[in-house]
């Protein structure tokens, strides 16, 4: 068996500027990175174009410490359409470089289906994350300067909120005091670094639209708040413009392509949890520019991803998704029946179906709260066995639910025919996409719907620091931005212990933050890691590269 | 009058596949970042080839805060030997973003003598410091990994000297505790960030001629002290081969063009005081095999980047120099003579007077010390007086010192040709190019060396924490490196009030450490920066991009 980095170098790539002609995009609209990668100037999306291409979403059940093949899945479902003939896209988010080097690998699928040059994907890729830790950290110097020069705005130091950033797994910083070593080195106070995902600068550059929406957004972010309890923008630190120069290649989506040459757009990386989690906007209306049919993806289970994806990118785009794939495997299935990870490779059919109300609960709000019809795919692992999947395929078809197996990590686009095939027939059934509340909801109600209708909870309760924050946001404004909760991916509930489709509890707010350039509110339920650490042994001691360039042990 | 960007965005860009065929580099050996940046393969140096071309360093006399125009006529220098109808070509170091956005503003020449595109080359470029950056941090996230999994090398958290970077003027980093938050969030230590420049691993960068050799030197740094006092190095982590793949792009050196087309390679910039502050010995070793003369750059005055260029770079790779212009401006000369800043457009030739023995003393050195011809380039500026060039030039030619008007900021290359045709002559004549001290010299005797040869010091003391050190390194192995001395650009002395050409002084070393992978030991005198500030209002809040993606505000 190869590894997913051998697979991909036993590949060779077609010209990306072939990619390009193929899907249509003329070469003088890229700009390239050798010859396998290349970014597409974005006014391209503004031609005018009759073309309405369909919007495929990708989710999954509620996530596992297995790994569920999402973005798998993604890519070898656009690779199984196009074997159909169909003239696919598939649009997803950039790998950070911390969880590489760490616990998780590479992010740009696996076996088969993957998006190519993984090594460099998964690595600088065209330096996005890096523009964006530069500008994350250009505000953050600009601020802790300005506090030096004069304090002119009279920034409380004490409730500075902007964090500096690094795209690597450094505990270590999660909680430090800097500005130490007297007055020549600025102010001592508490601060901490994030990873460069977690940045709002990330989940901006997702949601941009052109650079002055950009700079815009870039303008409006609150970075801490006055001694009077006001915000303070950073535009009033006039550093919206410097920003928007570090970024404005990086605002430009990149164009890769699957091991089978299907064109991908691969484009930004924000957290799931304190962020929504997807791919940026204008990655994905490129895929649905050059494809007829896009097939993308959105962090974590359908609960947080796939509601992020529709409540916030969605509602802030315009975008109308046509059809859902929800992803599942018997493994992780197993594990929401209570199975513990080391003993998932043995076959239990009763604990899998403890499981498959969480997958079914998933499939019920998809088709009933936002509308879509969708499929369910089941990844399949060498170590399912038949009556495992004949279990799940008998309980769906018990539900109305319909099922396919994928087998794209091992076989490629021709893993997914079924799956495409089902796709197709999705795709010619009328959908009634609505998101789960309207425009200008006032965020406690929002996180009520949502909570509600989404997770199944019998009431949403706020601490009382959450409770003073939604005081303070109300009055500054923000009381009706959309909702951006962050909640362990692992359950319906805030509490990751309680797997498959619990009922019967209370979500409970923690803390609320303004995201007022992206546009949201975060709440916060439990204690969310924003920057994580890297395990005993990291991914990064076996990683090497050769006198000829050539790099191992990604994985 | 036009402002540097300016002019720089009105000339359009010959492709630059185009200039590397004109200097007779295969397209198949580029990596392209777009239409007008490229990596080149350095496998092309190990080519067989007998060509055989000239090496010019420009250096300059002590720097003022005036500013000097070094680079400005390095570009200049290249231009008007092209003129000439010479095949030249140019090596120099990459801007760090930190200045950019701070005081200093873009590092890519000036005038009508610039690198392009200059926004590229002052921004991310083809992410080199990026991946720098990057390859720096995952050490140090590896580092206090290591403790926090038990610390079985038994490293000395009070002892780690292994430091973060970010690439940005941020004082608030300088000095700070780390580690806060409890058993999950690391070890509490006091810690501090310098700037990318700043890293061991950009010194590596520039001094390293194959991806084996880079990986050999990155796990050969030092990155703390055990308890027992051995050094721990980067190898004891397994990090240098993820590190390497993080570098592996990194490494190639990086082709663009002047705004004359003249072929340049613009590689790595480490720091000129703690590192030896020239581009990399590729880049210039690039710019030998595809040029007939090379024209390179190193930081700050002759005394410490020529030295330093000489002693470790030259050393090192083996690169022979052929001839040296030593940059000096009428207004650099009386800031040396005692006028003050503010009065520097005034003529007053006394002072120029009084500052002319700063230049002598670098002249005298550069030939009797290093053997080397050189040539007096006078960088014109508009407040220059006729009599103040008359009277550099009679002081110069008294002394036999050969002297050349240089017009490269207003006329580009057309205001190089009396330099370039003075270049030509030294080049026929006989050089004997020796170092200061020989191979295996004992660091103390080294340092004496430079001191005393170079500084014209009458000795060297070292303060009792520098003594010890010296012990310890000599204990370890590291006594025969060479050394890089960090000391104030300013002045010959380690007092940079002592302008001119003083004498009767000690230079006073504070501390030693060893950069056992770049391969020298720094000795410390005086307190030197490793991380800047921003000024009262920064660079960044005049820099902007409009909707095109057009920057204004660099200069």
């Amino acid at each position: 068996m190869h590894s997913d980095i051998e697979i991909a170098q036993s590949v060779s790539p077609v010209p990306i500027v072939e990619v390009a002609r193929q899907a249509g995009v003329d070469a003088q609209h890229l700009v390239l990175y050798g010859t396998d990668k290349a970014k597409i100037d974005y006014s391209l999306l503004n031609a005018a174009d009759a073309h309405r291409a369909k919007l495929v979403l990708v989710t999954a059940i509620n996530p596992t410490p297995a790994g569920e093949g999402k973005t798998t899945t993604t890519i070898g479902l656009a690779d199984g359409l196009r074997r159909l003939g169909r003239r696919s896209a598939v649009a997803l988010r950039e790998p950070s470089l911390g969880p590489v080097f760490g616990v998780k690998g590479g992010a740009a699928g696996g076996g088969y289906a993957q998006v190519i040059p993984m090594e460099d994907i998964n690595l600088h890729f065209t330096g996005d994350f890096h523009a964006i830790g530069a500008a994350n950290n250009l505000l953050a110097a600009m601020i802790d300067n300005h506090v030096q020069q004069g304090n002119s705005l009279d920034i409380d130091v004490r409730r500075i909120t902007w964090k500096r950033v690094v795209d690597m797994n450094d505990r270590q910083l999660r909680k430090i005091v800097d500005g130490l070593g007297g007055r020549p080195c600025g102010t001592p106070r508490e601060d901490g670094f994030d990873i460069t995902v977690a940045s709002e600068v990330m989940a901006i550059l997702c949601l941009s639209v052109s650079l002055s929406d950009l700079k815009e957004r870039l303008g409006a972010m609150v970075v801490g708040w006055t001694r009077a309890g006001e915000p303070v923008r950073a535009r009033e630190l006039r550093a919206q413009g410097a920003m928007a120069a570090l970024l404005k290649d990086a605002l430009k989506p990149n164009l890769v392509q699957t091991l089978e040459g299907t064109p991908a757009f691969v484009h930004g990386g924000p957290f799931a949890n304190i962020a929504h989690g997807c791919n940026s906007i204008m990655a994905t209306r490129m895929a649905m520019r050059f494809g007829d049919i896009a097939v993308t993806e959105a962090g974590f289970g359908a609960d947080l991803g796939a509601e992020k994806f529709f409540d916030i990118k969605c509602r802030m785009s315009g975008l109308v998704p046509d059809a859902v794939v929800i992803v599942a495997t018997a493994r992780a299935l197993k594990f929401n029946g209570g199975v513990a990870k080391a003993d998932l490779d043995r076959e239990d059919t009763p604990a899998l179906e403890r499981g498959l109300p969480n997958l079914l609960r998933h499939v019920d709000n998809i088709q009933r709260v936002f509308g879509l019809p969708c499929v369910v795919a089941i990844n399949r692992f060498p170590t399912d066995t038949a009556a495992e999947l004949e279990l799940i395929e008998r309980s769906c078809s018990e539900h109305s639910v319909r099922v396919r197996l994928s087998e794209v990590w091992a076989k490629g686009g021709a893993g997914a025919t079924e799956l495409a095939e089902e796709v197709l027939r999705l795709l010619e059934e009328p959908a009634h996409f609505r998101l789960a509340y309207e425009d200008g909801t006032d965020v406690a109600d929002a996180i009520q719907a949502v909570a509600h209708k989404v997770y199944r909870a019998d009431g949403v309760e706020y601490s009382p620091a959450a409770s003073r924050q939604l005081t303070e946001l109300r009055r500054c404004g923000f009381g009706e931005l959309p909702v951006c909760i962050a909640k362990t991916q692992y359950s319906f509930t805030d509490d990751q212990t309680r797997l498959g489709a619990p009922e019967g509890f209370t979500i409970f707010v923690r803390e609320l933050r303004v995201c007022a350039g992206a546009g949201f509110i975060v709440a916060l339920t439990g204690s969310v890691l924003t920057m994580p650490g890297l395990p005993r042994v990291p991914a990064a001691e076996h990683i090497d590269v050769d006198d000829r360039g050539v790099i191992t042990g990604l994985f």
